[in-house]
């Protein structure tokens, strides 16, 4: 189906755009009443996750009420873990928590040798199509998955962490135990992200939550290294990598086989095109918390980000997902304020 | 009393080092078995801090146990608002809570106008005179406060936070009032550290914990601004600014009145070293992590760091606060390691 809003894949790809591209990480789910609703009815966040209509329900909604130029699927990264045999609960006010961690050379038998993602992940796969039948070709529909050193840090650690120091410690105490779960991780995410695409993904983002929490050195060795295996693996469609508060790795990423690069709030956007020129599309990057502010005041940031940029070649995002308490009107003016800017570049 | 070992106030000043001086943030408490006896005698951790024959006792020691070249007074950065009239209370494997937080003009009504830091806070200045008593002039005693956003942030935010949105929602939405919280923190910093330094305090840190959450021009506003304040105000003693998480403020710091850059794990000490040249002496910054290998890794680890140095001008320690579970045997590889090392320069 002939996309009718395909700006955000022409703005991945550095092709002409009449003007900037905008969605919100997290834009399903948390800030719409609407989404709650729907959540209300189900048992708990993973029955959503794992009930392909509802699902592609929520994924569409920030399509119809906050207008943005591109839907992602509603889905968590810990879907892949769960896949290669470590199920997990999510826990109301407390996130996400895994009964078997692995941490021994022993503890591998707990996953799985060789899965296959299209039987395993079939609901998510099923969402996206069932999404795309929703959509009927409104905006493309973004997949993603989590990078192999975020999801890494949950198979090891179990649940969040302030330091996720039992998956650094491992690190340095079994480095080849590492690499093993990372390239295995690996293998799945790239068959998983393959699977996306042919379910109806016209893109798809990689997300490194934790990638902050590693020195230069070791996100190479153990971070970039598989995200990079990820992006040398995938053709079919653009890719955006998100290395949350990895500034330090902005430059290796943009020698990457990817079209755009996430930055985070943190970050600046100015000195990230120093890094990496336009080889690249940045996407990002208000500060969510901007979206605090009264509509004039949303309007006016969002305005300095725009006019900071010094080419055509952007996606508009936060620079991390929006908060769950943040008023969906200031949503929509800061959608609204980037959709009516007038580009000044060709 | 003259000091016997120096050697920490001469690398922060720039002067002629026979080798490194080494000490670990956090080296008192957490770790050591002698501390956790001392603890378990008490009803908590607040009640430690404010026993001051306690505090002087588990601040000696690392001292006397793992022969560190500096102490620092064990204490906690919470004592300056509680000081200032917001009780915390630190509950077990939760951290700190507040029951009243300051989030709008009416609740600034909550702290005190102005306070006298010599009677609020004399159980760390009698610590620090104690803890003085006992070292006999062995080593130097560092002081320490948090720096104003870090404060402010639990203030505001009443409890730790994985994103700190109530903190940052305030910069958007009644900035006036952020730099009015901000400036009284200031000034009772200014206060107790001077109190510190007259109590016997042989240098000071300010550690600005939250430092990276946010991005660099708020950073500059409401975090370095009243940083570089407190740092103007002291003359006395050597001073050390630690913005953890803050690689883009390195720059501006090395532009303060202070001896000593603090450097975490995550940041690069050779990057820093291109951004500050040799005004300064830079602190830091062995991963917490690399103290989980075995001794020989440790020992390999802290020469890689230590080869790394391009100038004398280092003092060093972890890039963050020693974690609870590390063995204190190979803290003490890394403290022989850093005494045993040649030093290159003159």
């Amino acid at each position: 189906m002939k996309l009718q809003n395909d700006l955000v894949l022409r703005a991945a790809k550095g092709e002409h755009i009449e003007r900037y591209p905008v969605w919100l990480m997290r834009q399903a789910g948390r800030i719409l009443p609407e989404y709650r609703a729907v959540r209300a009815s189900l048992s708990g966040f993973k029955e959503l996750v794992e009930t392909p209509e509802r699902a592609a329900e929520v994924t569409i909604q920030p399509v119809d009420i906050l207008n943005v130029d591109a839907a992602i699927i509603f889905s968590d990264i810990l879907v892949v873990p769960e896949a290669m045999g470590l199920e997990y609960q999510m826990i109301e006010k407390t996130g996400p928590w895994f009964e078997k961690t692995i941490r021994s050379w022993d503890q591998l038998k707990f996953i799985d040798e060789s899965i296959d993602v299209n039987d395993r992940l079939s609901y998510v796969l099923e969402a996206i199509k069932l999404t795309n039948a929703g959509l009927a070709g409104r905006v493309p529909l973004i997949g993603f998955a989590g990078a192999p050193w975020t999801i890494f840090c949950y198979m090891v650690e179990g649940r969040g962490s302030k330091t996720f120091s039992e998956s650094r410690k491992l690190l340095y105490t079994q480095p080849d135990l590492a690499h093993e779960l990372l390239s295995r991780i690996t293998d799945v995410t790239i068959a998983y992200l393959k699977a996306q695409v042919k379910a109806g993904a016209h893109m798809l983002q990689l997300f490194d939550s934790w990638a902050g929490i590693l020195g230069d050195e070791q996100y190479n060795e153990f971070g970039l290294k598989y995200i990079s295996k990820i992006a040398e693996a995938l053709n079919e469609v653009p890719l955006t990598i998100f290395s949350k508060g990895a500034t330090h790795a902005i430059q290796s990423i943009g020698k990457m086989n990817c079209t755009t690069i996430g930055i985070d709030w943190n970050s600046s956007i100015v000195e990230a095109r120093k890094l990496v020129g336009e080889s690249k599309t940045l996407q990002g990057n208000l500060d969510p918390c901007a979206l605090y502010a009264d509509h004039n005041e949303v309007k006016n940031l969002t305005i300095k980000l725009l006019d900071s940029f010094v080419s055509k070649r952007h996606i508009v995002n936060l620079g991390h997902g929006v908060y769950p308490d943040v008023d969906p009107e200031k949503v929509k003016t800061f959608i609204k304020t980037v959709q009516d800017y007038e580009i000044k570049f060709n």
